[in-house]
């Protein structure tokens, strides 16, 4: 892996693709709230929502739809495993047939109630294990990429130049390369563990700068900001901010 | 209610629509088998799929599907109630809000799959504890119409005669009423309770006899089969033979 | 029903049973936060620990009965139906003997963790949805009384006054009536519904004033201060701190 | 590890413990039915009974333990991931305080059923994915070993001469050994993979020669017959036939 961050930059010359900038949204369940949609998806060209296996009732999904049509925000399928208890967050070793159904059916779910609302899902990105672990399981990638497939060809996001990314090209999908504008990186271009300090920027102006830093490499088609992380909402406006006090142009990749 | 089974026959008339043949299948989940799918589906015009809530794992809907599809069987939506213990056939009082949306989200999630497979959803039947309540509770009704229609105006298939097909009318959409080959009627149409003995017809022969009675009384359009009672693979068998006998017309009505 | 707040005050008198402090806690559930049981508890004398269906995974029960015992305060089984994206607050039909076998599992697996934690389950609480239907529908009732005797005996805490701690004294276990410190009483000692204007008191002061009041009415044994309200800790410590100021002893019923 | 079939034979010598025979059960999940409990637990001197992580509802346990007491069969907790849809077959990455925590749940809840049944949980048996991570992942073996502890030092069944045995024995629990009746073993004394052919044996009669060979063998103190294979029933009554034409003693561990 390359660092995301360094390389020529190039600003906001006329000829590069705008930089979106997408969270993730619509992860809250029943009586529990986790993040501020409301507030948030204004700053975002995407919006990763969930699809109810990590999180998301179907009545938040809606509502949050409803709020990205409203601003105009591109709505994705952020598809995790089935682990409402884990939260997603850890892994599970699915058969790639499960997966793949698993996959499909919260696709089909989420597009369903985005239609509903006025918008259709865009784009998919994996959630949380599922995230990592496709990079490392070829054959959950595989999973993944066959129901994209299966269900219409739409691009992914995911960690700009991983394998996951590779696997999704070669079946004849669009790879879209995403950085953190809130995770610290390592020299090598890998993010610091979360464990470790100084994992996550909570800092508004460090995680704008970082996400500049990230627009002007030229390496990442999205930054992606945490939206339960604390001062989600004022770091993604300051990115927005940032990016748009510099001339470097922000939309949706889809 | 008026009787389902009476009246004037005109039997298998030309101008008559085709009878429908429909039975719950998809309702495996993981581990554990329900119903003989594979071998009863070749019998009918109509699968009612299950949607995962009630029933119903990804990959065991995915399967369904595919041989819906190989069979010319046309899909609906068997929408449930958010119980995996109970099988959907508790009643919940979920606020109409919330039902809207986890029927948008059942909906949504069959016809992602049902598309991958070369299908797609073309009716929707209430489930279990949702079927009746959908005649008794007129905001749990107005609530899976209005999900309906959000989607996009499919046939509801219900109970011939009762509450909720009125609604389904007045909502226009198309409302679809069904009788019960395997089910004991009283004498003023209503079904006996299940507890009560001889509820479920469980010969082929009468079960074939009370479809045919249905079918020529003319007032029902749909002739459900119970896809897990015993022989139910062998009674619809004798329901498909027994109207093809007497020349009755059989096919989807969607 | 007759008014749990109004009647002869006989205050702080040396002969009166001490007051009890109630709340729900242990409703976190993984990645969701709710309540902050940690400045909550040492506030309480009796803490409805919630055991997993309508909240709390384990990890957050075992920390919760860890923090309880750390602070002296009895550990209860708030058991509620299992319905985790309803939280609890919506009513199922579920059969009785599938009920009492609910509850018997959700006692024995909150009194598990308690042992590990030092501590024991010491009393039962219904919750939410069930919380209302023990006393509309008897068989529900029954369910819950016959897993409590099964289990071993313990007090049941419920609303005063009501029909269900009625089937609970006639089933030969402690019944406990409890008042609302928060909730706002109608002329006849029944609850202003949620939905009303004014339902919920968020002022500690009248909160605190209203547990005076209940605990001077002499008509209920604990006093419930609702864990998850805005400002719920700063009430439980206004109505700690005012019982105090007028001597009236604070201490768990069970 | 060595081959758990090979070995001096001692047979039925008095001075040998009884051999126990365990059997999965308590696997049926509301409307799913799985296994005949009812005419499989008669033969067996130890009931792995499922604790609702991986299967089986509450009113399943309690009949199931009802049973099991009725036929004077001791009842142990078979422990698994929380994984309904993958019945527990799928490794899923834990974090040892949360798997701690689950399984004290578990352990807690079935003992509450257990104990109303006139039980009680006798030792513990982990399940499925869980079984094998044990011996591959240290750090979830001493989260099962540190809930047993914390729970109430029960004896812990597990694969003979597994690294999680040797574990258990070091945190000072009781190990107890297992080998398969129904499972072909491979000459290193391993088991030969599911997907192999004939991996699982299914012929009452080849079944209870191995077993007898287990039990002269010496190494397993135990004997597992798993109770959902076809021809479960006709395999475990085969077994005790056969261990008690040659006179070795059957009896339970705990």
């Amino acid at each position: 892996m390359t660092s995301n961050l360094g390389g020529a930059s190039t600003g906001g010359s006329p000829d590069r693709a705008p930089v979106d900038l997408n969270a993730d949204v619509g992860e809250s369940f029943g009586r529990w709230r986790l993040g501020d949609d409301e507030r948030l998806l204004p700053h975002l060209t995407s919006a990763n929502v969930a699809c109810g296996f990590h999180a998301g009732d179907p009545l938040t999904l809606r509502r949050t739809c409803e709020t990205a049509v409203a601003h105009g925000v591109t709505i994705g399928a952020q598809v995790g495993y089935r682990d409402l208890a884990g939260f997603g967050r850890r892994y599970i070793a699915v058969p790639p047939a499960e997966l793949a159904a698993d996959v499909l059916y919260q696709l089909g779910a989420l597009d369903g109630i985005a239609r509903a609302a006025g918008g259709r899902v865009a784009y998919v990105k994996p959630h949380g294990a599922l995230y990592h672990a496709v990079s490392r399981h070829p054959e959950q990638a595989s999973a993944v990429v066959d129901a994209v497939k299966a269900y219409g060809e739409l691009p992914v996001l995911g960690l700009a130049g991983s394998a996951f990314l590779d696997a999704v090209a070669e079946a004849g999908l669009q790879p879209v390369g995403e950085g953190f504008a809130d995770r610290a990186y390592l020299p090598d271009g890998g993010l610091v563990p979360r464990g470790a300090p100084r994992a996550v920027l909570t800092d508004p102006v460090a995680v704008a700068a970082q996400a500049v830093e990230l627009a002007r490499g030229g390496r990442v088609r999205s930054i992606c900001v945490h939206g339960d992380s604390p001062g989600a909402v004022e770091s993604a406006a300051a990115v927005r901010a940032a990016l748009g006090d510099l001339g470097i142009a922000v939309g949706a990749f889809a």
